[in-house]
């Protein structure tokens, strides 16, 4: 059973329909959730949500939520009236809300952070993989960098870094370690920005570079990539080579993937330090 | 400078009030944006748009983003039904975009993850500090389970962690080392969750619980906690009590922070193992 499952099976349908009223359903937080899946007046609309409104109010409720489809978005402007704000959007939808108590809000945040990976893959000549890319700041510079790339809805960290790596360059590879990542703010969108840095093992060697958005693609010595004066001049970009150097002497370890379950049997990768071979032997759930 | 100031210094304002065009400026991928922050009449909107498009189509632009202030929710309709799209919102905006060319489009996603932290707080009797919660899945439960709490915008984990521990508890803490992450998906809106497990070395004993949010805080022996079903029953949980036993041993690193600066002389903190004496000495980059 999916989590959405989980979670519509939690919910209470209230039928209200036809009561002069609007269709909602309640959350487990004490608050209502509205889905409007059918096409509305914007007049009948604005006035089967006062009402609706009012009621809540009486009845104690905290958060009302309004999830309106785009083909529907001749209501934003009714919900913004009454004094609905916006939460999120996604391409097909926005989300409203409204706290109903005197209260400040207890209403979860919207996602803060975009998450991508950088690539760190060497062969055993110790070479590294390099690319060109085709646009953003990077293109036209001659600066070769680690292949990278942002994580996919709903993807796992370990799979996005072998999903990069493949698209960009071909190159089939194990995903080995977390090495280190960065958290930056005030990017795109004034958003939060979230970096991997994965170290991943290739399974094979001939390069085949992504037409569209790769100039050109090699394997190159470490100690190239690290002379390049973008990276010394970087102090992330030198620090991560010294990482690297560190990593092949064998001295430093990253976080490694485990797969595990919560209570719900929802499974998700916890990624930690595996340098202390009992720590998996003491778990009773790990099954090697 | 703020990285919005050099982002807006970038861009180049092109002027054409007056001219039966929307007013917008160029970015720096071949598309434009519309900063919507006067109000206009939703027919003559819906018009401006209509010959701006034909104009940028001509010019052969990419991405057109309107940026449409919540007081101006009357524009959202006129937009979508041109072909425009939701990117994303924030409570006081929401960002509409359109990509002209017939290529798949290059759009950067909207952000897809909240950020969270768990602390691991743990005075010099092994007790570890830890709280039963007045709301949420573990209310009423008599559950005793570590400090958590959502990363607040612009906020660095690091900072979080100790934040929301001093809130919850009144302790004052230091930060020590992320012990390990978790990933997982289809959370709260489907979104995807981090949660970062934080060690933190106190600086006080004395608890103040935070009464609005906190039934009970105690210092409760680490077997004790251990020893609770909801830990043992769950896969995630059992295992991280292993990561801390490991940790109090000396055998187990995390990764600790690193405050370092890009080319753009941004600030960020990169997490990685320090456990390699040579490792920060190495680097040209790094003051003690």
């Amino acid at each position: 059973m999916s989590a959405s499952t989980v979670s519509l099976a939690k919910e209470e349908k209230v039928q209200v329909k036809g009561s002069g009223l609007l269709n909602s359903v309640e959350d487990q937080h004490g608050g209502v959730i509205i889905n409007m899946e059918e096409p509305m007046d914007s007049l009948d609309f604005a006035s089967l949500l006062e009402a609706s409104l009012s009621q809540w109010k009486e009845q104690g409720k905290k958060g009302v939520w309004i999830k309106l489809p785009i083909e529907h978005s001749n209501l934003v402007a009714s919900a913004v009236k009454v004094g609905f704000r916006y939460h999120h959007a996604e391409p097909h939808y926005l989300m409203l809300v409204y706290w109903i108590p005197d209260t400040p809000d207890t209403l979860p945040a919207n996602a803060s952070h975009r998450v991508g990976i950088g690539a760190f893959v060497m062969n055993t000549n110790r070479e590294v993989l390099v690319v060109q890319e085709s646009n953003g700041r990077f293109s036209g510079t001659g600066i070769w960098k680690l292949p990278t790339g942002a994580v996919n809805e709903g993807e796992d960290i370990c799979t996005a870094a072998i999903r990069e790596v493949k698209e960009e360059t071909g190159i089939d590879t194990e995903f080995v370690e977390v090495l280190a990542f960065r958290q930056s703010h005030k990017a795109f969108f004034q958003k939060s920005d979230l970096l991997f840095l994965c170290m991943l093992q290739p399974h094979s060697l001939n390069i085949q570079r992504q037409a569209s958005e790769i100039d050109a693609a090699q394997w190159m010595p470490i100690q190239d990539y690290a002379a390049q004066p973008f990276v010394q001049e970087n102090e992330l970009f030198d620090f991560l080579t010294k990482i690297w150097l560190s990593k092949l002497d064998g001295k430093y370890t990253g976080f490694s993937s485990l797969l595990t379950s919560t209570s719900s049997l929802k499974k998700s990768y916890l990624y930690f330090n595996n340098n202390d071979p009992s720590l998996l032997l003491s778990s009773k759930h790990y099954q090697p």
